[in-house]
């Protein structure tokens, strides 16, 4: 059984796995994928994996762990958090700790071995995104949850273990510690000037326009003011709303649109970049959020290593934003 | 001129390169040192550096700029910050930004190219940390300054541009993120306990023991309760100090001896690893804090990539800290 832990030095929260891990010397091997299909994620595979908990399928079709799938979302077989079990807190001295309750889901976004977000069917992302709205409003029925990550590993350097693309799912019984900082700071500022900070970000960016790389009536992706990573984008509805679940269909599609352009345009610039992307999220219950507003970060993992920034949450980024959003502005397909 | 840019939604400061990138695919290039002296660092070329800010030669040895020196500082040839110029601090609409003023110094560990912290003299070492320490105390009279990380990155993993053996000093006129939560957590715990936080981790850990790796009358090496990765540990002062300057010189001895005491044993268990060497000190003018404590933190980068973790400050740690700091206790040289 996991466990959560706090860091009580920055009120962090860490997934420990306490299984014994039997040979140290592992962990220094970089992970790399299996090169080549067919594998668990593939059609024809389903047995490979556990129970389907969603499949978009034609509507004729109701059959369940079998070929025919469009999207497919499986609980993870190697989870990070178990959905078993009751949801302790202790102490332990001045230490916190609870039990590892939470879900860990893998979002299969086509049954295509071969395939890429970058090069499906908008149409067919728009269904990726459109299966993390669904489960993380399944999600949500379970009381002891309190928050979801979505975000996409592409890439050996972006860390994804699998080649079969996909997205992952965990819901936890914590906010992660990034989430709780913006929502702080979003409430800070709500305070203060009783505006959105991030409405009046899109307000000041779609003035400008010297950070947009690219918009939709519901939606914009831009290059932000203070970004950690070259082309780091961020994908924001125009439209209010603090928590990913509560987007329209039509803001769905206009995310599925830009995800897919902007991935078009970093390969036309960079070349296929490793790349994570991660959906920020007000936590469980914190829908009605006037501060909060929710939004979409890809992050290029274009140098081999971050050095010294875990360390000290401080970054040196190379490229200004509006260079890199110039560039990708410019990269047309 | 590089800027710093504050990140509203999170509070963050980034310096942004303000040079045109010229072809962003070489931003993708996974930075991989040179292989081999001699390099710039050596001794016998020290004029392929900027002059010397800080050399530690024998008592008699009066040179400048020339061979003799055990360690030696100077300024980035390319650095991150630039000394010359005034602080400038602008608003940009909503966004804060900031004239990227600061001094960027290289820590030359030893004329020997072919040297490793880890296989250094105890002497030597000391004199390394004793360098972070005389450098501080003379940055700190710079009143546009207002923190100091000092840092190491070693192996191409854990992002080392160069071979040769060096740490970096970055001179901020910000506090950065890491180190502003956690001045604030330990704040908030002194404010309820009436207590230092890391005081009151040390007499815990040291009582329990199963974290503890290695310790000296002055000085703990200790797996921290909620690591972020495999073999994190921090190296605490037992002596309440909030500054890494106010070191004395038995503590500045005992810092020297357990990192280079747990070099050895990471390279005995895990073989060498890349790894970050992070020290976190309280900023400039924060010296009396009650509730803050100087420590160092030793992060070795075992795993190729972070993946999402960089998206939201959440980390699964497959090592329990238990297991790795009875690991390295058990790999005595």
């Amino acid at each position: 059984m996991p466990e959560l832990r706090k860091d009580p030095t920055v009120g962090r929260w860490v997934i420990i796995a306490t299984e014994r891990v039997r040979r140290p010397k592992d962990l220094v091997v970089p992970r790399a994928p299996r090169r080549g299909g067919p594998c668990a994620f593939c059609a024809g595979h389903e047995n490979e994996t556990p129970p389907e908990v969603l499949a978009y399928r034609d509507a004729t079709d109701d059959r369940r762990d079998a070929p025919g799938w469009r999207v497919r979302v499986v609980p993870n077989k190697f989870p990070a958090l178990r959905v078993e079990g009751a949801l302790e807190k202790r102490g332990e001295g001045l230490y916190d700790a609870m039990s590892g309750i939470g879900a860990h889901e893998i979002v299969i976004e086509s049954p295509d071995h071969d395939a890429a977000l970058a090069r499906l069917p908008p149409a067919a992302v728009e269904e990726v995104v459109r299966a993390y709205r669904d489960r993380i409003v399944d999600l949500k029925r379970d009381g002891r949850l309190r928050s979801a990550i979505v975000f996409k590993n592409h890439g050996v350097q972006g860390g994804a273990d699998l080649e079969h693309p996909h997205s992952q799912i965990i819901a936890t019984p914590i906010v992660p510690l990034a989430i709780a900082d913006e929502l702080h700071q979003a409430r800070a500022y709500y305070d203060y000037r009783e505006r959105c900070l991030y409405c009046d970000i899109l307000y000041q960016e779609t003035l400008d326009r010297v950070r947009v790389v690219a918009e939709t009536p519901a939606a914009v992706a831009l290059a932000p003011y203070a970004p950690r990573f070259p082309f780091e984008t961020w994908i924001m509805p125009r439209r209010h709303a603090a928590a990913f679940e509560q987007a329209e269909d039509d803001e769905l599609a206009a995310l599925a649109m830009l995800v897919r352009d902007l991935l078009g345009r970093l390969d036309r610039v960079v070349g296929n970049p490793p790349y994570n992307l991660i959906v920020h999220t007000a936590p469980f219950g914190g829908e009605a959020s006037p501060s909060y507003h929710w939004h979409v970060e890809v992050v290029p993992t274009l140098t081999a290593s971050a050095g010294f920034e875990w360390g000290t949450g401080f970054h040196i980024n190379p490229m200004p934003p509006e260079e890199s959003a110039r560039l990708l502005r410019d990269a047309n397909g």
